[in-house]
């Protein structure tokens, strides 16, 4: 069905329909000037966008519109994540383009609406648009914390631990395995894949935030500091460094890489390279003071210790000889490079 | 200067300073993984996120980017306004062309930091991306209000008598008079233009959202139903009667016109036209109970009463003979229509 066979009020009411009724947290539900939302008393509240363009940030070659929906949910929830917060409520804003139908739209909402649901997250409002030239979709997430519960970036000192959560480089791995087999609807998609291909490909099309992580660590007090990996380790590194007014060694063999990673075959770099510049894994990095690391192991949390903040200002990479080299931020940046990176980034 | 000479980081940097350092209730400043924000005790939030892209809502040939920046602030603060809530924070995802420079994007942030503050509103955060195709922004703002003061759409009921601020089609008559005089840059801008043009233009490029007097409205309890007049009265009339199950008879002489409207030079249609279809005179549309407009002629605020909310469902137009004729919605809907506002709505 075209868009305009129902119109713009038509769309909005099918999106609010998929949304869920009665929210708690939003009385009035979709559709009026502004969402209105009740957050538990004395928490501060958590804020973030993220704008995704189609042909910058995503291509509808290598990904399906209810794996971007998803993605676009969870970018954003990650971010909430690596505050320590809990994410409650979601806005999008759609630039959509003739080629999309109704039925893409919806879709691309059952990934939002699957992503939201499984971190306790309701779609509460946005706004709806004509595109000429492509698929643009900003999602804006709030969430909560207590105040003195927020991990931000720039608290880590000299002699605290980094830690990541699950594995790195997965992702862009997946990516370069997708974009090398013809897409998500090319010959080389679906079962013909091997279960490894699949799941780095699914981990770059459906990153699972560490919400729950990141709700464990800020609850229980532990991290100095705290970011989520969308650039890329060395470039998110180089974030908490900077921010921080410190340094960092990170030993190389330490890196946590999954066995589909190390596996992969036709992979154009080695493991460690996609994991120190690929991005997109949506792991949380962060930093513990040694004294906090016995209550770090107590929690059920999977998280690979990589290396410690240091007193000087660079960033270092030690090799499994011991020898170190510098580890200069490689992460995309988006004025800087001609590099594109797809679905989304 | 380029975007590219200084990167995605130092874009960032330099949006970060034009914004209000230690901005009260945003405790940790802009620059890590999402905003935090503290409201006031048992308020609830409101929230309201818009999309503007180059081509649709807005042409930089007749706007400026400071403009552009107000407006798009104006815009958001216009939906808490239609509230009865208080602004206070905004995001912005802005996706960049190769065309805009530094100096471009400092402009528009001018803009949008001159509007914010007009209105005790604070810049705490957003996303910076390349866009191939155009500019693409997208502003959200965060207010709150007292839960039992909030106003929402839906409140109209039979009986009701129907207001609206200030004055209503200057915003589209000020479009038409700058795309015919070659923009804003172009042959008849600036001091040729006589000063009712001039106005007519001002207030199309930087209406001033009616955050001041939906506050008044909100807090004495005198409107049952309000939205903003973006999209023309007729079309925000009827949202107002469609969510409220109502009908409306709109007295065609009372509608407020401009002296500017009423004597400018080569508009294609008649003042009234521009008033019911025009949009984005970011006007307050509002309902009041009988019982309440004691309350309302009290308050220092100009509003003029234009009719009445009807039991039967339909929306007429009372010329000046006491004929009516059925008033439709004429607003925009962004896919059934192939026409183009700008600079934006």
């Amino acid at each position: 069905m075209k868009i305009s066979d129902i119109g713009e009020f038509g769309l909005i009411d099918r999106i609010g329909r998929t949304a869920s009724r009665n929210a708690k947290g939003a009385p009035i539900g979709i559709g009026d000037d502004a969402a209105a939302l009740v957050l538990s008393p004395s928490s501060t509240l958590l804020a973030t966008t993220d704008m995704l363009i189609e042909g910058v940030h995503f291509d509808l070659e290598t990904t399906d519109l209810r794996s971007l929906g998803w993605k676009a949910a969870a970018v954003n929830l990650s971010d909430i994540a690596a505050m320590g917060g809990v994410p409650r409520f979601c806005l999008t804003a759609l630039g959509i383009p003739p080629s999309l139908s109704v039925e893409d739209i919806s879709e691309f909402y059952r990934g939002v609406n699957a992503c939201l649901r499984k971190f306790g997250t309701v779609l509460v409002g946005g706004d709806t648009c004509a595109s000429k030239q492509g698929f643009v979709i900003t999602v804006t997430v709030l969430g909560e914390a207590a105040r003195k519960k927020i991990v931000t970036r720039s608290g880590a000192r000299p002699g605290d631990m980094i830690f990541v959560t699950g594995s790195l480089g997965d992702s862009a791995a997946g990516l370069e395995l997708l974009s090398s087999g013809s897409g998500v609807r090319g010959q080389g998609s679906g079962k013909t894949r091997n279960s490894g291909t699949r799941r780095l490909i699914e981990k770059h099309l459906r990153p699972v935030p560490r919400v729950n992580e990141g709700g464990k660590l800020s609850a229980a007090g532990i991290a100095s500091a705290m970011i989520d990996v969308s650039d890329g380790l060395s470039s998110d590194l180089g974030h908490l460094c900077r921010l921080g007014g410190v340094g960092a060694e990170v030993f190389a063999r330490r890196i946590p890489l999954s066995k589909e990673l190390r596996s992969a075959k036709g992979l154009k770099k080695t493991p460690v390279e996609y994991a120190l510049s690929g991005g997109e894994d949506y792991e949380l990095l962060f930093t513990v003071p040694p004294g906090r690391i016995k209550k770090l192991k107590a929690l059920p949390l999977v998280a690979t210790e990589i290396g410690v903040i240091t007193i000087d200002r660079s960033m270092r990479l030690i090799d499994e000889l011991g020898q170190g080299s510098p580890l200069r931020a490689a992460g995309y940046d988006h004025f800087r490079s001609g590099r594109r990176r797809g679905p989304v980034r």
